[in-house]
């Protein structure tokens, strides 16, 4: 495979940066009216998310399939068609659906461009905040238009780092994360949504972000915005099938990198 | 002594909503401003947001002085100034000055009022996500001015829970808090304002919060919207001196409170 041209990665970014735009005003839509929805669909709450989540998710294949048709595309709702141009969209429509179904605000939708196995692109967009994180490889990390750039001084202990998990993990294991985090001199949030958190560690809110197991979908577009912000992160494994599997998720400001490789274990 | 009157909890509570408005929108100015500030003041972001915290407290003290100069006062940032009129303000000027000095925006203003020992009004303003939070005894609880009422089926299971924890409780007890929400088959947040996230159980969109040790200031507003809601609270000790001492914090949807007291103990 070649690396991108610049061109390719230029018209693919200002795509990207306007789906999430679209994308996040669509699931905002969504978010502010799914009480009525559920006394309109007769549904519970569950599935009004889930029809926000596959609506959000259509509307961005649809614009992919218009402007790039042989991009091949991963989304967490309809799984991975395969193209051929050597570019993979890599898409979560309502990253956080667990704050999203409760009111809560802190959910995003992720856009990831993935070639030669590297995320060169990442948007992350958080409607219910306002905010378009975007970022393309070498070109740098930016939100709403505001350069992101991370500062060395900071570290698990004069920070915050952000943590996630699932039921891939046992809460034995998750209670050991979190106290290895405050053994260490360290503090964490967490907010329900992995790609915001994410997104956070490349505006510098959060040192790091850990989660033992997570999806492409949910951290390769924050794994964009981290790098071009100056962090650094754990690649996450991209070869074929291994694409759609769940994998260890570590990113980090420069100065935690190494005290979250060894909580990690990475 | 004597109950509430309603006239006296009336006048209160609209001074209550007044300064939580006023204190919010003066907190949100200082957030936004918060880099500029460090700039021109030359110290560091933890100086800005203390002189932030001061400067709302002192603003919430002078309006309350103005109107009711016999009332009690205790702040986080000044301590008590002991009244004669039987109500005593509870006030945390900025709750999550992690999230406020990092640049998130899950912190609030938190302002009660007790009489009898007990939390008679609450008031919670949420200024990065525009929201109020209002509640008197026995009048209900708003947001924004939209009544809140809980849902009875919500519990740990179809639910998430708030935790929260500080330097007052090991590494290893937080640890076993998160491992007992988990096993009990919950789900956690963790987003770095405890006040907030008591506002977030009278809102429904957590289903209990639950910290091991928190100051009356973090928790009374908190405390009166859930019991408004609906819910209920483990009674913080207002006594004396133990109202400016911690205590163990719990305040639970109906469906969560057998599960959470199990969990804290109480």
């Amino acid at each position: 495979m070649t690396s991108a041209s610049p061109a390719d990665l230029e018209t693919r970014l200002a795509l990207a940066e306007a789906i999430g735009h679209e994308a996040g005003k669509l699931a905002l839509d969504y978010f502010k009216r799914r009480e009525t929805l559920v006394i309109e669909t007769k549904r519970d709450l569950q599935d009004v998310v889930s029809i926000a989540d596959r609506d959000v998710e259509n509307l961005i294949r649809g614009r992919i399939h218009e402007a790039y048709p042989h991009d091949s595309i991963l989304g967490e709702e309809y799984g991975l068609e395969t193209g051929t141009s050597g570019y993979t969209w890599v898409v979560d429509p309502i990253d956080g659906t667990s704050p999203f179904v409760n009111g809560m605000p802190n959910w995003c939708v992720s856009i990831a461009v993935l070639h030669d196995g590297i995320p060169v692109i990442g948007v992350i967009s958080a409607p219910c905040h306002d905010e378009l994180y975007v970022a393309a490889l070498g070109k740098g990390a930016t939100l709403n238009g505001k350069s992101l750039k991370l500062d060395d001084t900071r570290n698990i202990r004069n920070a915050v780092t952000g943590i996630g998990a699932n039921n891939h993990v046992t809460p034995a294991f998750v209670a050991k994360m979190v106290e290895q985090v405050l053994e260490a001199g360290g503090n964490f949030i967490r907010n329900g949504s992995g790609a915001l958190m994410l997104a956070y560690v490349a505006a510098g809110r959060l040192v790091g972000y850990y989660e033992p197991y997570m999806h492409a979908w949910d951290c390769l577009a924050g794994y964009c915005l981290v790098k071009e912000a100056g962090g650094w992160y754990h690649p996450f494994p991209t070869e074929g099938e291994r694409l759609t599997k769940g994998s260890v998720v570590l990113g980090a400001a420069p100065g935690a990198i190494d005290d979250l490789r060894k909580i990690a274990g990475v």
